[in-house]
């Protein structure tokens, strides 16, 4: 049987020095973070639930990736490069294979962005993985949600709605061949935050306002709006969608890109002038980006199609409890 | 139908400036702290899941109070100043009578202590409640679990036992008139963390490691010893027992004191010359210390009773797994 404290010690503390920041790791009542003179710390915490996350069954591996990937995301959209995360845990037992599993897609990505487990808690109950991750920004830097201005372009990084797509088609609502099925579900169980992009878009202040994409863009859009107390008109037919929603038909395409969810790809507004240094900071890090609307001084979200004809979509943002 | 949003709004976001260290609090993708400068951030994460850490249907007021009152117990035990936490909600359903309930038992402790609610994640499912805190200490000052030295004292704060036996009485392992359980009880459902003991311990360099006592007091000083690479002696009778549990037989006494668990006091040790620091430092926070044993080179932990005489006790700190 094993104990709760040998499940710490096997599968989460690693040898080595944590990282620059910090001070002490696992281990004590407290992890102790030393920050960086001059920055701000940025903190997120996300909560994973099987059956409302993920789906029950879900490969371990893949589900240590996706609960890093979601918290990344957050940091990315902030700007904020990883300096550590915690990791509290309820498992309904103690099964070896499955924490072997999970720890190697959680330090797979650690590892990848340099960000180490730094604390946490391990607990019998139904599965539910919740990671607080930190993260540091230069002070005054920090790409917030209440930054964006009338006349700032609206950008999209990377591509829109195979995740949706994928988890449409495992819930049986969108026929999708296997094939295709492959190609998309990787980008549902295995995002990639754009951490790199972030930073750049920060650290050289390209981009004003920005967030990530989890609920579906017109939703979290929306977000960004109401904090900065603007409006946007959004080219929906400019969105670019997913290799394998781009070969769907029109209306699957603007639903998914425009309101899909589990993207996590950033959403960030910048000045015009800053066109040509945000393709180079894009092509830099090998993330695309692309220019998908304006931010207006009218409250509200417009959309459009490829003509600037207005279209009438029902989209709405995700939910937990409506 | 309260939707998400709306259920953080109203329930979650509160008027008025969030503490000196929050840059930005709720409602973007990360919180930002700004850290003072000389200052290592302490953090910790607790996870308490329905029927393990608390009965089913227990009090929503009661546990919004315990689920931070853990938390800030960690950053007692590392002595350090409350900053902010974040909160992670996995809830059943969006009852509004459950959710004013825990909102205000969350926040009448989170004020006591300037501690406010800077941001975290809401999402339906299992009711799991997840809080990460983060304090501020001293650069070199914190309480580590690895920090102590033969010839230390060993310290307790406040009283033990009461929290188990009320768990006991509560799961029929032990009789208890009610009277003696309504007495009990509350150390079980609202725990006071020892957070002023534990900033003058580390402000003052009074204490060298301290840990909090809540799997009971053998096992967590065992984490000392083992951290530290030293043994002690500890002096069971010497034990401040709570009132209601004061009056029991020794053999329960020595037990739920001992090796009860969920007690939130702090256990510490000093060198002797602090000695009437320490009860100056209680004394100025209205907490009692309890001077109970003494660290030594040899490794292990022996048990006597107040003769000095060896006891032979089966007691184990307790795990989630085995």
């Amino acid at each position: 049987m094993l104990s709760e404290f040998d499940l710490i010690r096997q599968y989460f503390v690693r040898p080595g020095a944590p990282g620059p920041q910090v001070e002490l790791g696992i281990g004590d009542d407290c992890a102790l973070l030393r920050p960086t003179p001059g920055t701000s710390l940025a903190i997120s915490s996300d909560m994973l639930v099987e059956g409302r996350h993920f789906f029950a069954g879900e490969d371990a591996r893949r589900l240590g990736h996706k609960s890093l990937a979601v918290n990344l995301s957050d940091l990315a959209a902030m700007g904020a490069r990883p300096v550590g995360f915690t990791l509290a845990l309820a498992l309904p037992a103690a099964d070896r294979d499955w924490l072997a599993g999970f720890a190697a897609g959680l330090f797979a990505l650690a590892d990848a962005h340099a960000c180490p487990l730094i604390g946490g808690d391990t607990t019998k109950g139904p599965l539910n993985l919740c990671i607080t991750i930190f993260g540091e920004v230069e002070a005054g830097r920090a790409l917030r949600r209440d930054a964006a201005r009338p006349g700032d372009d609206v950008w999209i990084s990377g591509t829109l709605g195979d995740a949706r797509l994928a988890l449409a088609a495992l819930r049986g609502e969108v026929a999708v061949s296997a094939e295709a099925l492959a190609a998309a579900t990787p980008r549902l169980t295995m995002p990639t935050p754009r951490v790199a992009l972030g930073r750049l878009l920060a650290e050289q202040g390209l981009a004003r306002a920005a967030i990530d994409i989890s609920d579906g863009l017109v939703g979290d859009l929306g977000h960004i709006l109401a904090r900065s107390k603007v409006g946007a008109t959004l080219d929906v037919d400019a969105l670019p969608a997913g290799p394998v929603l781009a070969t769907r038909e029109p209306a699957l395409r603007r639903a998914f890109t425009a309101a899909g969810g589990d993207d996590y790809e950033l959403c960030f507004t910048a000045a015009p002038s800053r066109r040509d240094a945000i393709a180079a900071a894009g092509a830099a890090c090998g993330t695309p980006v692309t220019r998908v609307g304006r931010i207006e001084a009218a409250a509200g979200l417009r959309l459009t199609d490829g003509h600037g004809a207005p279209l009438d979509l029902q989209l709405a943002g995700f939910d937990h409890f409506t």
